[in-house]
Order: C-alpha cells, then structure tokens, then sequence
C-alpha cells in the first residue's frame, strides 16, 4: 500500500494519506506533492478532497521519530520542504477540502489549514497547536499561514494555550467550517468539493495569491525562527 | 434626473445613487467624487449615508456594458479612477453609512465595504464578490479593502465560493453591522448616522487613515494584478 | 501604600494596582515596570494576574492631569516610556492575565488588551477607546496592538464609535475572554494562570513575538501620529 | 516683501524663498504650499526652481525660535504639515529642481532632499542633518526621504556624524548632481528644469509615487518618532 | 532561424536573442522561458550568458506594434507573462551575464538588470529607460528590480529624465559592470560565466531569493499600475 | 588571557578580540557582550573602538569546528544569539567603529558592517562574504544587514561572487570608510572614535534604530532561512 492514494470520484480527487498518524517525512511529502502534481496536470473542472486513511488520524505532523533518528542529518532540507508544501497548498490553484477524519496536530492542523475548507469530525479528534508545550518555535510562514485562517482570538487561543480542541469546538471557534458526524465527514467534504469543482484555475490561483501573498511569501523563503 | 442626489437632513447628508444598478462608469464615479466634494466642504456636524434610488439595487459594481464597448480605450484611466474613489471614501473624514437597500455585486460589495458602518435589507437582495466566477482578478488594494472589514473566514468564503449571501447571512457573518425589514434600512442607517455626527474631522480621518493604512495605500497606486 | 503591589500564590504573581483610577504617570509605569523585573527576574513555572485594587477602576489610561500640568515638559519622553512599556507587556515571555475589575479606557484598555487574557466584570465597568471623542490619534503601535487582538468589525466598532462596552458585550464581540461576577474576576483569572503557569518561558516569549511582531516593533519605535 | 516669490521664465517657474534663513513656520510652509499650488493648477510644460533669496542661505530648517515661543502650542500640527509637505513635494508631478545657493541644515536639508535634482554652489554654504548632536530625532518619513535620495554609505556618515558638508564634498558623496560657482547656480538649475520641462505630469508623478512609495506614505502618516 | 539560439561552450550557455530589435512578444518570451528551462535542467556547472545577434541592439524592450494590432487582446497575459520571466530571471539559480551588445531600452533594459552582471559595449548603444517620456508607468516589480539594481542617484536619474546612456557613462554610474569594445564584449562576459559555473545552484538561488525578495515577489505577483 | 580585552583610553573603550582567529562560539559571543554591557554602563561621552590582537585577522566569523564537534547540539541557539549579538550592536547607542587589522571573512564580515564606521588595513587581510562558496544561506537579518552597508552593485558582488577584497578594493567600493598602512588602523579608528565620542546616547540609539530598523528586527526575531 502506498502512502498517499488519490483516486477520482466525478470532478474531485479524493487523496488519502493512509501511513498511519500521517506524520511528514522525506516520502510522505513527496508523495503529497506528486498527487498535487497529478491533480494539477489534469484539465477541466476538479477539486481536491484529502482525508486520513485510518479513523483516528488526519495527520499528527512532523515525523519526530525520523527527525531524531536518521533523519537529524537532513532536517533543514527537510523542513524546508514542508514550508514548500504548505506554501504550494495554500497557493493551490483548484478548489482543496480537508476531510478532517480525526487528530490534526502540529504541522498535521497547519495542513489542515492550507486546505480552503474544512470539515471536521465531530465526535473525536483534536486540533492541536502543542508548539508551546514541545518548545519548537513556529516558522514565520507558519505563523502568518495560522493567522490567515483564525480570527485573532482565536489565533491568540490555539498558539498560546496549546489546547486539544474538539470537532464541535473547532467549528464553533471557526477553525473549521463544519463538525460533522465521522460517516457524514468525507460526504460533506465532498459536496463542497463537488460545488467548487467548476473554478476557473487561473483566476483561482490568482485570488489565493493575493489572498494570502505574505504567508506564502513566506513559506517559500524557507524561513525559520530558531529557538 | 442626475445620476447622484445630494440632500441634507439634520447633519446627516443621504446621497442617493438613482442611475438603476447605480453601476460605474466615469460619469457615475464623477457624480460620487463631487457628492464626496460638497459633503467635505461642509463645516459643523456631518454624517454621509447612502442608497440606492431602487428598491433591487444599491450598487451592481462595474459597468461591464460600457467597459466592453466606447470604454474600453479608457479602461485602465476608469479602473484607476475606481481604486483612487475607494480608497478616499475608506479615508473619507466624516462618518458614513450604507443604506444597502438592494443588490451590492462586485465592485458594488468593495463600495459598501468602504463605507464605515452598513445597515443592509434583510428579505432581498444579495451581497457577492463573484470576481472568481467572472474571472477577474482583484487588486492588491480591492483585497487589502475586503480584508480590512471581514474576519478571515468570511474573507475566504467571499472570494473563493462566489456566494450570493443575503442579508441575515450577512448580519451573522459580520459582512453588515444590521440586516433589516426593507423600510427600515434607511432610517437605521440615518440612526447611526446622527449617532455619529459630531465627530471631529481632523481625528476621524486620522484615526481610520491609521487604522486602513495599507487598503488605502494600495488603492492610491493605482495597482492591479493582471489576469 | 505603592502605587503597585505585586505578591505570588503558588506560581501566580498578582499585581494589584492601587492607585485608584490607576492613570499612566511616570510613577505608575516604573512601578508597573519593576514589577515586571521582579517577575521576570523569578524562576520556575509563573504567570502574572494584574488587578485594580478599587473596585471601580482597572485603569482610565494617560493621568492628562499630570501631563497638562507638570508632566507637560516630559510629554514626549513620558508618552514613549508607556509605548515601550506595552510592547514590553506584549513580548512578556511569561503567560499573563488581565482580571479587569473595573473601567478600562483609552491606554488603559490597550494596557488590558497587551494581556494574553482578559476575564471582565460582566455587571459594571466599560471598556472604551475614547481617543475619536478626546482627539487624541492612536500611535502606530497602539493601532497594531488593538488590530492584533481584536476582530475587524470589532476594531471598527471600538475605535471609529468611542463607545462604552460593558463586560457582557465585550464578552460577545470577543474582547475579553470572560465576562463573570465581581468576585469571580480575580480567581477566574487565577484559574487562567494557574493552568498557563508551565509553559516555558523561551518558547513563550519566542511565539508571542512571531505573532505580534509589527505591534511590538511599532511600540518599540516610540512613533506616534501627530494630530 | 512676500516670503516666497514666485514667477515664470518660459516655461519654468522660478520659487525664490526671501525670509534671510528661510526657516520653516506655519507663515513659511503656507506661501511655499500656495506657491506649489499655483504651479500645479498651470497647464502646458512646466518646471519649478527654488532658491533662497540672499546668498548665504538656502534653508536652515525649522524656525526654533518660533517653536519655542509662541508656536509652542501649535508644534504638532506644525511639525505634520511639514511631514506632509515635504510628501507632496516628493510626489510633485512637475519636475523640480533646487537651487542651493547656500546653507540647507536640517529640515532644509531635506527640502533640498525632496527635490528631483540639486545644484550647489561650491565656494561657500553646507549641507548638514544635525540631528544628532541637537537631540532631535528623525521622523519615520524624514529617515525614508533620506535613504530614498543617498546611497547607504552617505546616509550614514550624513546622519551619524551631522557633518558640515561643503558644495564640493556634497558632489562627491552624490548629495547633490551639481556643484558649480554660485552665480552659475541658478543658471545650471534653470537649464536641468528646461530640460525636463516637457514630460507629462500624469506619468512624471505616477513614477515618482511609485519610486518613494515608503518615504511618501510616511510622510504622509505624520508619524514622528518620540526622542 | 529561430528566434533564440542557445549553445554550450564548455560550463557556459550562449543564449543568443537573434530576432533583430528583439522585442518582447509571446513568441519571444516563449523561446526565452525555453531556453531557461534547458539550462535550468542541465546538472553540473554551469553559466549563462545572453546577447544580442545583431550588432546593434540587444533588446528593445516591449513589440509595441504587435501590442497595437493582434497582441491588443492578449495584452494583460503577455505583460503578466513579460513580469513573471522576469523574475524568473532574477531568482535563477545559475549564474547569469548580460552581454549587451547594443541598444537596451525600456523592459530590454529591465532584462539586462536582472542578469547577476552586465558587459556592455562602449562604443555604441544606449541603455535608456524611456517610460518617463512614452507614458508608461513601472510596474511595481519593475520598479523594484530597477532600484535592486542602481544606486539611489542613478535609479532617480535614469527614471526622471529617460536619458540615453552610453557605455562609458553606464559604466561610471554602475549601471553595468564593465564598458569594453564591442568584440570584446561577449568574451568579457564568457570570462565572468566562466568564473561563476561553479558556485552550487541551491545556495545561488537562495542567496538571490533572499536579496532581491521584494522585487521577486512584486513580480511573480502580476501587479501593474494603472497610467 | 581573556578572549576579550576592553581598556578605555580618555573617551574611547579599545576592545581587543584576541583568540587568533576571533572565531564565533558562546564563548566569544559573551565574552563580546559582556564587553558591551561594560561600554553600555559608562556614563558620560564614549566611543568603541574595536581590533584583532593577531596582526593576521580581525575576525573569521563562526567557529565550524566547535559547531561540527561539541557544539553542533547547541547550534539553534547559538546562530540565534549571534543574530542577537549583530543587531545589538548595529542598535547600539555609542559610537562605533571597527579597527579592521586582519581578514574580515562570513559572520566576521558582517561584525564589522554591523560597526558605524570601519577602518581597514590597505597591504594584507581580505574582507569575504565566501557564504555562496561554503554553501550557508544568509538569515533575512543578516542579508539586511549587508544590504544596509553597501550600495546595490557592491552588495551584489560581494554575496554572489564570494570574492576576497582587500583594504584598497574595499574602500574604493565603500565596504570600508579608509584603507591606510597596517600601523595606522588603529590610530586612524581611534581617532574616528574621540571625534563622535560626545554624541548623546540617547538620540544616537534612535537615529540608528531609525536608520536600520528592518535589519535590526529581523535580527532580533531569529529567523534563519534553510538551505
């Protein structure tokens, strides 16, 4: 089984990251980025929906694990990367739905983030922002890509505090744009995919960019706050 | 009858837009310039509320017909002139207030977005950025101007879906400061328009010049992003 | 009796201003500003609760008493020193909360508002940025700080109205936190800190300023906006 | 005798300040703005000179006697309206050219600054930004007018040192595009502004905004740095 | 004969643009991204180095009378096309020479600014930024890659008058790195590629992202101002 | 014998890094702190003048052999306290200048671009930014830095080329302020140091927090970019 599978229902895509926690490493981010390159070679009307391959995991965030053990001689190249990634999603120029089927944590909620939409699985699983508990600073990319997408309270909330919020709460907090029940998550993702799907690519690409032209600005400089 | 009716009651001046969908061309954006004009002569109290002289519209936004036939060698003078008329009403001295009695589309949303408060009907008419459906890109100071009054969620929403959103969604989104029975639109908006009246000049335009800073730069340029 | 008080509970340090209205004089803000030293100073899991010690006031801001009269000559100095002293509490490297007892206005509330938390007084007391009714222009830095924590309707609302927002209302347009009784103020902001009191102080201070780095380089700058 | 004179030679309106010093007051910065005025309201090709009226002084800068007297109440409002008019100088649509027929300290300096070009006299008269040793620090938009018209090295010495810096000296570093006798002053000056006298004013001013984009902005802000 | 020829010669690709004025049109900015994509896709070191075919011009800059007839349709895209080329240019991460063996005028100019380094002929040939009297305004990109390229003085100076400068005098204003006789003009620049094809091309791309970051992004952007 | 010694002779502190090669590690990094802190302290008029105590080298920047050894589990914090330490002295509020008596190559470069003035030995030692050659992105600040040194051209050549520039080439493109005999670099500092010993603290720390405000901020957050 591959780590990424991306299969087309109609107009969407549907990306399934199914190694588990979906934890980012050299192979995970290459296969996220090789469905983007697929997705994005395709003509006519399309929309992107990504869910988790288990039911407990969208996607935990960095590999830690890797980065501690064979990975520490590659970190920066590595985490140069996934600012890459996350600037290259926020800047997607076709619709993105994130089908948020359980944990999102760390550098997993940013993905979640770069998506355009976001429906969230209202019974289990947290968003979580813990860098203030594991003492890693956030990038500048990082921070402006939370800040594009969180009013400031609730910037404010998650940065801060590192809370583990809820489905429910993560909506009422506007983090994403639907709880639902765990079935009802990659239907629901689905339909909005569905209902974008028919976007022009350039002027869509064109408004995100100016949208959101300082974080991605940022994401590409590969820029990093050291700690 | 002029495209603009100026009149005063009180302190408050109600500028009437009565060309139909009240969409822009140079005359329009003339007739709003030399409105703007009289109402900042003025001297003592003063509050600027505006509407649409038909119940369906307040503002359709460009006036695409004019643009595709004689306007077109004018084309980058008037888009000019647009971006330079938004940005003075954005720093525009004196209270304003719009009345949106009817549609606000396009650059007919970003004209009600310029004003400091909206009061907006609550039964009909829609406000819609379909920029990304028509293909049309924004300009960096048109994105600034939407930014500067939506949260980032319905700053997304907006841009990328395109939706049509009624008044009620509008008051809920936070796009309008009230959504109101049709006859009451006008009288809420003179409401806080008296309310705020007595303002001083000098700190009123000081304070949102600070406060919109980068919009109202950004409009002055003259800048677009090519599509 | 100080002008400030500062003892610690457990890992909390409470600041108790206690000069009545608690206006920003010289006095004050080298009193507030050792009370910072003394709890930077401090080792081991912390947080900071700030109070008023009269019942009706947090603070109304600058002491114009004092700068009409002999404060005058040291305007310019004065008026830097509180910049400097809020972009100071903004980078504060330690989790704070503001446990707003009573009125906040004009420097006052930005001094609440330079707090990670706010729980208010939800039966008396107003937070209100006067400065539109004063004429009296928001310097650069405070307009970031306002900007930074407030949503953008409620930005607009604050500052180009001057209005008196009560506990409950500022609970609902999400300037504070938490709107409670009188006598759960302070020890819900306990609560608050308490559970803050762990996190450490490099990665706090590190993400404070990512997040509001423009705010505190204005505040640092000691620009303001001439009238 | 008014304190400023203005006429036209051809096609070149010639702007001889005649207060001795030339310094800046709310009497000065007013002739200088209707002079600005007048020029801007001509039609046809158009350059303007300025000069100083006796042979020792171009501009020493902000009349301190004044400030200190009875301009001591009006300081604030004084000091933004030079902010502002050494901005639309910056952006003036007509090509400008300043005459130093003598001293330029201070304020006056970056009159001259503020100019499209600039001729010295080499024999007698300084350039000098004696901030530095009068304690007085540069506004924001003072600091970007500088840069925008020095290379890194000369905005250094300039600012760190305030040195005295003759006509010669002044051509060297770049300070200025000429430095000739003084009776060829006027006469160099005249013949750059009738060479330039033809371009379009739409263009000349759209380059100019664009060029000093920041310094404009700033100066236009009236955000002065607190010493 | 196609309209770009690019070759080999030891490290260094010769990219000779043979079509004459070599005018910006699709079809060049075409066969110029081709060429790009060749060298960007060679391994090993490497160098590039551009010239002219003819002996008098080197680029022209924009095909005016192709914008006047059947470009005019096109004209958003080819100039959104002409910005992005250019700073693809300017983040190339192989080391670039400008071997300018004849005229460089307006956007031919801007081409030769964004070589890493410039040998110009000194003889004939003038590189001239004549925007200023043809009433076309700098995009803010172009503005921005113009200014990373010239000093204060000499971006001023080159923009507000337009003038024609030779090689010797570009030269002597650090418009280009050398002014040599025109059949050393090519080998003069081979020489420096030939220095260069060593350094490695991530650090090269990077360093160059992060010193001309501005203009880059201002590029990419696609904003133009409006005359 | 210390790595650091600081003397004071009449107004001016001599600060002599004296561990050969003047290599960057913790403990040099304090070592040059504390010696700031000493300066800082002083009261009344001061300048700092600092040199290397080998007649070979004045500083070669970062100690890659600890950094690859012991070091390489502290180098986050490490870059970031240089980073600290390079903006705290571009931000200090003394008089500087840099006694360039040996080679100036990376992190040693940019101390003494970081200095207010530079004095260079004109027969031996070479000024280097070799960051291209040895594969070291430049963090934003540091990139800042230089670019708030040395003219467009300059700063061009000296980070793409990696080039070794010796005394006389340095002060002919204005890296440093004078080229003179290897027993004048000292002399020739001092007496740079006792002529701005008298300039007030106060606004000499304003006027280059000024001047340099962006460097300076993007210094102090730490950012580095990944290679």
């Amino acid at each position: 089984m591959s780590i990424v599978d991306l299969k087309k229902e109609g107009d969407v895509f549907i990306l399934t990251m199914q190694s588990g926690e979906n934890r980012f490493n050299p192979t995970f981010i290459d296969a996220m980025n090789q469905a983007l390159d697929t997705v994005e070679k395709s003509s006519g009307p399309a929309a992107l929906v990504s869910t988790g391959g288990e039911a407990k995991f969208y996607s935990n965030g960095l590999d830690l694990a890797w980065l501690a053990g064979v990975g520490e001689k590659e970190r920066d190249q590595f985490v140069k990367s996934v600012l890459k990634f996350l600037g290259r999603l926020m800047a997607f120029p076709i619709p993105t739905v994130a089908a948020i089927n359980g944990h999102v944590f760390a550098a997993g909620a940013m993905l979640a983030l770069a998506y355009d939409f976001r429906v969230m699985r209202a019974d289990r699983g947290f968003f979580c922002l813990p860098e203030v508990d594991i003492h890693i600073p956030l990038a500048p990319g990082m921070t402006a890509l939370i800040k594009s997408q969180l009013s400031p309270n609730v910037f404010r909330y998650c940065i801060l505090t590192g809370a583990r919020i809820g489905g429910i709460e993560a909506k009422e907090l506007g983090i994403v744009d639907e709880a639902v029940p765990a079935e009802q998550v990659l239907p629901q993702a689905m339909a909005r995919a569905v209902s974008m799907a028919n976007k022009g690519r350039d002027i869509y690409g064109t408004l995100k960019r100016g949208m959101y032209a300082e974080a991605i600005a940022l994401l590409e400089s590969g820029a990093v706050i050291l700690p």
